[in-house]
């Protein structure tokens, strides 16, 4: 495995991804994402970029194809939640990240995200991982539950022996045992990544906790941990999502995380984004 | 989840699926399909379907199109290991079953396979799972390697509520934390499907087992516990298989192994296809 | 590993452990264990020796002193539960089983129990493994519910290494993600240990299924699969058992299940005891 | 569950439990033990004590009662092994914690440890936790590496059912399949424990990560997630040790570690013990 293309060649070896003229992942500053599970309706969009880019974070997600258990259960809005999406980041000058599930996809929504984003589900599904090779834009790839570290690594080989090299990896716990957690968060799996890889590596504590409680302790562990980002997901309302409603955080409860982690980033010699700033630089 | 189309409507609802004019599964007797993981050239197939209809096996597997971990393994002899597949069934009077991973690749294979295999890696590529909804060929759906029985009848479910009702589950091995086997094959998820779907279950002990010496054993348990068929790797010559060799059957172990199947189905009041009436049926 | 007391010398080594002067495990006979999870009344285990003495099986297991999770749940009759249960044993001429967890346990029962049950939860307890390896009695070993088969094998060399070669080991299913069954039963790992170890390998499908409709099902797999015996739970009425109620079979159906496995283990080339033998055998 | 005694009365329920006349867990302050997997000889623990004593940790742990896979491999120096660890705690001011696995050790080491360590493999060792239930020392449960939280919790109820209200929790990493960190630390775990018990919980990065580089980055994040202390083994000369060599830390490592602790505990409003102040404190 000595010359695969994901491997640190030397052990200081860090790539730094753009995602937007203002924000890169895998530098000293942490990228935040936050935003809905699925978006729900233009207002709700509104509200989350509002509140998001002055939390702040640094890129806005929201699910418009929802993979799900049920096929009776809501599959995303889609087409019109990509627009809704799209005009919610241009509004409040962040970049924006949606899950995309086939090549169908793919193509209806290239032009309108910042990053494509391939979920668990898919982190083997070869041939989606060979479509999004033949591009340009930054890929976040999120650990399969039940992937080894080395399957996870390889998936993202899949997309660099293709051509693109923007590859963002996210832990995002696995499977066990114990139902008291929806997954467990593998923050050892994030330390063996840092030394493996030269890639970026984000952690998500929403789908790893599954309990909106536990988010802000294990945000902070994943900072500690050395994690380049965050993924987590809220909602205006979070009793009120549609999907995943246990996990969500309020838009309230984000922006109080985002400061407890600048404390923690400075403690390990990171930085986080402060608002003041990356509303200047907005300007 | 009442209404679920999965579930029976009574204890002793049960669906025969024909994968063929002379072949079904999910009545009395079982299905056996045999084949290498991949295919690899015609003079290997040529071997297979001469050992296998002799065996007999009911059904002729072979990989054309490949799932690999790594980017840089051989990924299947595509299009043409098809024909090579298509051609070795014709002769021996065999259906076929293969792999597809994508909604092209369905396109490509749909008029040459009799059953359309979806893998463990894509049991959640819902996209696929719709796509292959819309048609009406038999899907063979594998377990997910962490995959919840619920979740793995959803799975089912999606193919089924898009219109295509011809669905046969197959368990092969979830992931655990023991290196011993390659998976553990999880015979307790067959018992309790049984119970709960109408739709025929059968049983690939290869994956599970990753070790050819266990097959054997596995197959008979799988049997003895309710399946209502078996899908099993074999070869030529088992150490010179490109992939997967270690879990390779040779075809004579694999003829051997159809014999002992027979006693055990019949100790549990069903049965296995004779080599000579198959061949009569075949004329 | 190659000096291990607990592997095989050759390929062909088997060794047949005698728990009475009529039974004996590791044969060509299978040993069927069976009995309520817990003794809970004279009347009870006077129902249970009757019917099971009849099914036929060849010896009787009963909890005295319990596992269980909370402190506030029923701990087993201990002493006194002892003596009904070895009461129960020498009325029907069969021997007796109960698992003890402690250096005082092993005395007090030591005298009368045939085999000296150590439980999941204790397969690592390397002192209690020290204590029973002192004496000649029969072991029966269950392996632990996260145990690696090389853990498993390695608890038993304690035993063998201390001086005691009487060890059964049993298989009862391992922790997993899914909740559909208390355990996933590893068949997978019956067929490892089969061919590393001379040793008896027995299986107890009960705490693997966890509920009762699924028993029959995996003990005919367990069967075919090369197990030399099982241990079942039952109860004269399953539902009114104070502890795992939900797994228990009842007498009608466990004599029934001694049947339909005799057909299973006839086509594999091994027996289980007929009622009308065995009577006259006891007599 | 509600009248559990490990659970909390109020949200803001935490009990603080005092190991030593200057030590406690539980509060702040966090807890950092330190020392050896297994004490090997008096110079190796005279080492230990003076560089921990400075870095400085609050309390010594060293195994001499040593839960060995094997019976081949090294049991510990048992009741010599107890003498040395016990004479470094006295000369450099530090309590002491030794793993203890059966009653017989309980009152062989009794009087000699100021914390008595209960080993995951004996987690639902019911016979043990009852012992330990009667005396009045501190115990320090480990969590059994497939233990639910549930079980752990209720493992801690014994103890305290018994009477024994002293107990500290130990997350140390739970078993799954990935092999690439010898276990997966279940931070998730700490978050629930910490919610749901008033009990000090700590963390062993050490047992969890199995791989001595990522130590740091998982203690990191134990702290930042909430962890009340730490337990992480270290060793004068890592790749001499006799057990384990490939998780320990050498004592250079383990002081540099303290430091990095601080900053990360300040971030969050808690406290490491620095090193002048604790060495005043100790005179």
């Amino acid at each position: 495995m000595d010359d695969l293309l994901t491997h640190k060649r030397s052990p200081d070896h860090r790539t730094e991804i753009a995602i937007s003229p203002e924000v890169t992942c895998g530098g000293n500053r942490l990228m935040l994402v936050a935003g809905p599970c699925a978006v729900e309706s233009e207002e709700q969009m509104q509200e989350c970029g509002d509140a998001l880019s002055k939390a702040p974070v640094q890129a806005l997600r929201g699910g418009v194809f929802k993979p799900r258990t049920s096929p009776y259960s809501f599959q995303g809005m889609g087409e019109e939640g990509l627009q809704i999406l799209v005009e919610s980041g241009k509004q409040h000058g962040l970049p924006v990240i949606a899950e995309i599930m086939s090549a169908k996809q793919l193509e209806d929504a290239y032009d309108s995200l910042d990053v494509l984003q391939i979920g668990s589900r898919n982190m083997q599904n070869f041939e989606l991982l060979k479509e999004v090779s033949l591009v340009k834009k930054t890929v976040l790839l999120k650990r399969g539950f039940a992937a080894t570290i080395e399957e996870f690594l390889m998936a993202a080989e899949y997309i660099m022996a293709g051509g693109n090299a923007n590859v963002i990896l996210c832990e995002r716990g696995i499977r066990s045992f114990d139902s008291m957690t929806r997954n467990v968060l593998d923050l050892g799996a994030v330390a063996v990544l840092k030394q493996m890889t030269h890639l970026p590596v984000i952690v998500d504590p929403s789908h790893a906790a599954g309990r909106y409680e536990l988010i802000a302790d294990l945000a902070r562990a994943a900072v500690a941990c050395g994690a380049d980002g965050l993924m987590i997901e809220c909602h205006p309302q979070p009793k009120k999502s549609v999907s995943d409603a246990r996990q969500a955080l309020s838009l309230t409860e984000m922006s109080g995380l985002v400061k407890s982690l600048a404390a923690v980033a400075a403690a390990i010699g990171r930085e986080v984004s402060l608002a003041s700033e990356q509303v200047l630089a907005a300007k």
